[in-house]
């Protein structure tokens, strides 16, 4: 079907006068149609309409929501392949990658699904009257989460699918059971406009109310302020760049009622190679390295752009295969022009830096991205801590450390990450339990023997970390702990049954997970 | 044991040449000894061993932490009578109530005790690994929560001993793992200095790490502020004013790093008095109403500082009831100088605002606070906001409403708050069910039948509530669910047994509720 590059106002579709247009990063061409930049006034109407929506939305039995959630996953897949090629066009991201990301979109949607019938982000807590206590009596008190209130969801340029318009934080937001105003990124309005349709599809389908979920577009960073300005948003999720997330979090700090933000913004995932497995098996981790680096183009928030390893042959060895490795990686067309420019300032700002250059990866067109390993000693980082900044793309940095506190100095000075990765044998164990206390402080996920790109959306899953990883550290932004963002607790004392919220009555409490008394009870099963 | 004015940097005590005193509110009288004020080079001491107390510290297993709190407990009934007096003595808060508060602080320190062996607050998730998984396999991941680093505790004036050194922040702060640095009350030092006592010689007893506790006194707000800016800071908890909440905010949200801060502030405590309960028991009502507005000089953030009720009858008779019972109340004198002065202040400023003066408590001394309650019409409110902000003591403000939509009106404009009453009869539920969305989304905790005075320290309370109530309407400052603010989730990928935190290892993990591949576990108790 036709994109008609219109805005969504809850199920009303909007169109302006202000327009802009997608480009084609691989040639440089502006995509048609144009598409329909929000002012204020959609702005508004978007807002309003989710504000009026929170109260029958959240209200609405979880199951309900469930198969809002199911409906948008089938929805999306009901887009066929007129949503993969514009996604291709519009972020130059191959087909199969693409189809890989519409899988993940679909199974994280149906994954929060299930976490809404499983019910632990209820947190039900039962702490029963004792009217006859010595003290004092005590009341019925009884616990739930519930959800913030409308969410500000930005779509995020590197996964077009599975992080923007019904990616992590919408499904997570949507299960929490928060409207929804969508932010679309500017560079691919296209897919957006696809996905929009599948979630008004799928809310007409299930019966949802207006306002559960409106997208709004434009190429300019104010709308995206004045959206987390508006006093009806209670919560913002996004993810991107460093400089985008501090302007978010500054908008939102000084709201006269000040909201929480959730920015997942830049992180260079260190990886430690320890001797045994350095020597054991150097040059397939520098195969591996290489693969992970370059993959998707680099353009990964858990992009491995940090290795440390100690001083030795071991170590040259793996300098040596990373970089022949990385010489006959293809030349490859970035998300955007902006993202290309900036990445080539980066690697141009690294070398200024002192990062020794080891190895480029092949040129292409001026579009394109050009891999790029550079090698460092850690004494010399220690006074160039720029070298340890992210460089969006398939850059990295080797530091070559002279001592084991040296390398545990280095990490100790690093700032929070997504991730900290660990490749080692069996005998480097006594080496990696001394690192661990510094990892697990410094990242959001420690990894073991694989490589930081490739992100499972589970249960235990955590997409976060220390700022400036991310914004809020004690979060996550895939995985279902996610939801947990966008919930907090109300306590109910002495109510009468009836009056409960339907989790909490004597009737349905013992089909949820719920702790009574402070005793653990798990739900019985439906 | 005579007091020494020191301050206690880890076990280590410091004495400065800048000193300060507690005065006697009751007589205006400074109190001996002179204290030393923390100045930069306590504030730097004290961060660094904080710092490097945290890895040990939060290795500990969780049974240790929980002997360290218990130790906590017995050592602060170990300062017997002398605690309560000097508390007496620098708060005029009865002995009787202060008793009753150090019960209080000693039943939250053992309940934190139990949590920690009760385990739900590790947060434990294991998705086993799927080796055949046909798309890509998966490898094993875990979660645990782990502390998010040294927390500066401030010290309450309203709560010397439950919202103090050792209260409700510090006991959840040091359950989660966090080594704390406690910015003591200028209002109470002596007391701080007992309790201070207690911990260090708990630590000592139980054998914890130097640095997991130092208490810097001051009377300059400054030192807070340097505190919250130290780098080594990773979270701040706070109960006191608003203006002081939101500046410790703002030095939070403006540093390099930003932190998390859980600022309990400002809350008037709405209270909706339904028809049927009105008209069916308006006389107990009033009287109910008014012994927790003046119970403790009405120095609760819980005071019920909003009435709202239908015009009519039932509520003339109420008001009249109310009076006549206010006026019976004898006059105290309140916790500081300041706070009495900001209390005149306030009532000038509800009477200048277009308060209806109902009735005043009896007068007395300069140093007293006079119970005052006034009364306004909804529409008159509408345009009256200030009159709907925190008068911190003695003093309510009841609301006439023509109709339920103005009711339903004037709570919607209302700020975020602490807890939200309803008095109700039967044949009030209707009415009930129609305020609930209104009240849940305005507040922490919703009350049937009782007065929001009084908060049970147990699993399912909520002291919190949306801004200004708290800083951060995610969390609760009392209660078990407390701990979770100074926690953050970490991911384990990848990790041979061995390597794995203890709770997450084979032979540990099914001692701990947790969830397996999504299902819920219960722990296995010891």
């Amino acid at each position: 079907m036709a994109l008609t590059g219109e805005l969504f106002i809850g199920r009303r579709r909007a169109a302006t006068a202000q327009r802009f247009q997608a480009f084609d990063p691989a040639h440089g061409e502006a995509l048609m149609p144009t598409f329909s930049a929000a002012g204020a006034a959609e702005l508004e109407a978007a807002c309003a309409l989710a504000d009026a929506a929170f109260d029958s939305y959240r209200s609405l039995p979880p199951q309900r929501r469930a198969e809002f959630l199911e409906a948008i996953a089938g929805q999306i897949l009901a887009q066929g392949e007129d949503l993969l090629k514009r996604a291709h066009l519009e972020t130059a991201l191959p087909l199969a990658r693409l189809t890989g990301e519409r899988a993940r979109t679909v199974g994280q949607l149906r994954l929060f699904a299930e976490e809404l019938r499983a019910g632990e982000w209820l947190g039900l807590r039962v702490d029963p009257a004792l009217p006859q206590r010595p003290t004092a009596p005590r009341p019925d008190i009884r616990l739930r989460e519930i959800p913030v209130g409308p969410v500000a969801v930005f779509g995020a340029s590197n996964f077009p699918l599975a992080f923007s318009v019904a990616g992590g934080d919408s499904a997570a937001a949507l299960a929490a059971g928060c409207p929804i105003v969508v932010k679309g990124h500017p560079a691919h309005p296209g897919t957006s406009e696809y996905v929009a349709r599948a979630i008004v599809a799928a809310a007409t389908e299930t019966g949802m109310p207006d306002g559960v979920f409106s997208l709004l577009n434009g190429p300019d960073t104010a709308l995206g302020a004045a959206l987390v300005t508006d006093a009806r948003i209670r919560a913002v999720a996004f993810t991107g760049s460093r400089a985008g997330g501090l302007a978010l979090m500054k908008v939102a700090a000084e709201r006269p009622e000040p909201i929480p933000v959730y920015a997942e913004m830049s992180s260079i995932n260190p990886v430690v190679l320890l001797p045994a497995a350095l020597a054991g098996r150097g040059a397939s981790l520098a195969r591996e390295f290489v693969a992970s680096l370059t993959l998707g183009v680099g353009q990964f928030c858990t992009n491995p752009g940090l290795v440390l390893a100690l001083e030795g042959e071991g170590l040259r060895s793996f300098i040596e295969a990373a970089g022949t490795a990385l010489e006959a990686v293809s030349p490859a067309v970035m998300l955007t022009e902006g993202i290309q420019r900036n990445y080539v300032r980066g690697i141009e700002r690294m070398s200024a830096a002192g990062g020794e250059l080891v190895a480029q990866g092949g040129a292409g067109a001026h579009t394109c991205a050009r891999a790029a390993l550079f090698s460092v000693e850690a004494a010399s980082l220690a006074h160039r801590p720029m070298l340890a900044e992210e460089t969006f793309g398939p850059a990295s940095l080797i530091v070559r450390c002279r001592t084991l506190a040296e390398l545990r100095g280095t990490l100790e000075r690093l700032e929070g990450q997504l991730t900290a990765t660990l490749q080692m044998d069996a005998a480097d164990q006594p080496l990696a339990q001394e690192l661990l206390a510094t990892l697990e402080r410094k990242a959001g996920r420690v990894i073991v023997n694989s490589w930081p790109t490739g992100v499972e959306v589970c249960h235990a899953m955590v997409h976060g970390g220390p700022f400036p990883a991310t914004a809020d550290g004690r979060s996550t932004s895939v995985g279902t702990l996610a939801i947990e963002r966008f919930l907090r607790p109300v306590c109910y004392q002495g109510f009468a049954d009836a009056l409960l919220p339907p989790e909490l009555r004597a009737d349905q409490l013992p089909r949820w997970p719920h702790r009574f008394d402070g005793e653990y009870r798990v739900g019985r099963a439906e």
